[in-house]
């Protein structure tokens, strides 16, 4: 039995996407692109893909580190341009449609591809492998489930920390320290601990404010791991809960919950947004739901799908997308209700375990 | 008598630089080139530069902020995508040939412009911007002065609390720290402290080794202020000096000083650099200087021109470049000062004032 490199799995089925556009070349140039093709996390380099051996092209900085990171790649060390080297690559492989990342190339490195390329036609592509990215593997599964145990494990460790007069800053520095001492590489995103009335704010970043007893405290946090990223949002409270969030809460998790029974294959994902939000919206909160439900996650905190009104991306098993309904009153509260889920051919895997009541997280001062 | 908003004279003087490559409207999409021509410092926002007034495309997030922070600008708050607001834009104001950054627009970005731009030609221009900022105003170079005096206090204030034993990292938190608590945004790039033999690593990244008696100590740092950057290079010693030192110390400062005699309007950049250069290789340390003499400063730390071999580009008053030879013997030691200069049309200001002298920092344990 062969255990297959991943890599070169995800190559190979890349190969089959690029001859269904006519493309026998494709120069990948997204970093998390080409760590997803190659394994190698290097900088200033650039991934062509093409049957027979796929091509690395980096500089003497770089060129040990991508020796010992990738395998069945040719390593190319420039010792021209980095655009150059690249179409004298693409022309040596004969390649006649070289594909670019039309995302992640500005115009001026492909002026200058362009310029080096002689005969070979340039065809600007998009999306192309963080489609292919949308559904996990299971070398991808097995890391993100591991950066799902640290996020967790660092939040519930975090929590006996936490006494009232502390700054927002400061318990997001202990859950931060707290990942990286678990294993974590870092913080995935900017850790978002929002207390009180700043829970309103989707996008909270820590400041000096200090935490009271009787507020709400939102965490929205991961750890990054490999690469690979965990996305997890829960509410602490301190002492007792506000009658405020006696009222909302509840909606916030109902609403999630609904969202959550409809992910399966086959579901288009603004459907799975509709329920939530439909719900929130009978409750009249629905203007208060002000973004969308969910995201795509792995390499990239928010990649394809979109959970979000309108989008007509169909789940399809392997998957993994948050699903993250919540209600915003400004300048009073913010409630927001974040777990990771894994779509399968029936249903769904949750990845992430903490609980979800209300009562699950008071802290006693 | 008006006090004329630097910013309107700098679209002025760009509007000048247009016309002479026949572009009657550049969308400007480098962030630092928005702030040089607007004073905005949000995110996700283009600049259309054109004779009449010019226009900042953002949204709803940042529509406050821009208000607030540019003048003689108007504000487009766009509904739509951002390339096609930026396209409606230009074709309201009648813009023949559109001007594109070609270094700071994607493939996508470009072709979604294009795609919306009617019977407006598009023309990928590079640097435009960048060149007009190697020459610093006086509004630039009052802030530039005072990001070195943070940057000098903050390494004066951080000696005192060095001990043979801290790490590298605890060094240059103290000193990130300071720079901050002296009003600093923050470290300009990421501050060098490199102990020992990990002098001679030109990019030494901190790390938790332990600092000795007996040792050097690379620093290499510089505030950010206002967008402005500084950048500065001593060594400091430990009780002593060791003999390596004192050997190839005083070649380094010789260096500086030739290469420094030569900094005046009308110099080719690589002339200064060659002075350096022969000057080492003359003291058979030629290959032991790795990288090039200097570099312009600004809103990047490393922008234009470029003090390095065999560059053309000629020094114009009101430049502002580092002067910053070394010699590294890997394994061993790694010496490098570095200071900033301000061409001047007789010679050149140093806007750096620390001394030099190989006793100037020597610290008792």
């Amino acid at each position: 039995m062969t255990s297959r490199n991943p890599h070169a799995a995800r190559r190979a089925e890349l190969l089959r996407h690029m001859a269904g556009i006519g493309v026998d070349g494709l120069l990948v140039s997204n970093r998390r692109n080409i760590f997803y093709l190659s394994a190698f996390r290097g900088e200033d380099s650039l991934l062509l893909v093409r049957r027979g051996r796929s091509q690395l092209i980096t500089d003497g900085r770089f060129s040990e580190q991508a020796e010992q990171e990738t395998r069945g790649i040719e390593i190319v060390v420039r010792k021209k341009g980095l655009m150059a080297t690249a179409a004298a690559t693409a022309r040596r492989g004969k390649v006649a449609t070289l594909g670019i990342e039309a995302e992640a190339l500005t115009v001026a490195q492909a002026e200058d591809l362009r310029a080096a390329l002689g005969r070979t036609t340039l065809k600007p592509v998009r999306g192309l492998v963080q489609r292919q990215r949308m559904v996990k593997d299971a070398a991808e599964l097995a890391v993100i489930r591991r950066a799902v145990a640290i996020t967790q494990r660092a939040f519930l460790d975090t929590l006996p920390h936490i006494r009232p007069g502390m700054t927002e800053m400061e318990v997001a520095h202990i859950l931060d320290r707290t990942m990286i001492e678990l294993g974590a590489e870092g913080p995935a995103f900017e850790t978002i601990v929002a207390a009180g009335e700043r829970g309103s704010l989707p996008h909270a970043r820590p400041t000096e404010r200090r935490i009271r007893s009787g507020e709400a405290i939102l965490f929205d946090w991961g750890a990054r791991l490999e690469g690979y990223c965990a996305d997890l949002t829960r509410l602490a409270f301190v002492d007792r809960i506000p009658p405020i969030y006696r009222r909302i809460y509840p909606l916030v998790l109902t609403a999630q919950r609904r969202a959550v029974a409809q992910v399966r294959a086959g579901r288009k994902t603004g459907e799975v947004d509709a329920v939530a939000r439909g719900y929130l919206k009978a409750h009249r909160h629905g203007k208060d739901f002000r973004h969308s439900l969910g995201h795509g996650l792995g390499l990239d905190v928010h990649e394809a799908p979109s959970l979000a009104r309108g989008v007509e991306t169909t789940l399809r098993a392997g998957m993994v997308v948050t699903v993250e309904p919540g209600i915003y009153l400004p300048g009073r509260a913010g409630v927001r209700i974040e777990d990771l889920l894994l779509v399968t051919r029936k249903g769904h895997a949750s990845l992430t375990s903490l609980p979800r009541s209300i009562e699950a997280f008071l802290i006693r001062s």
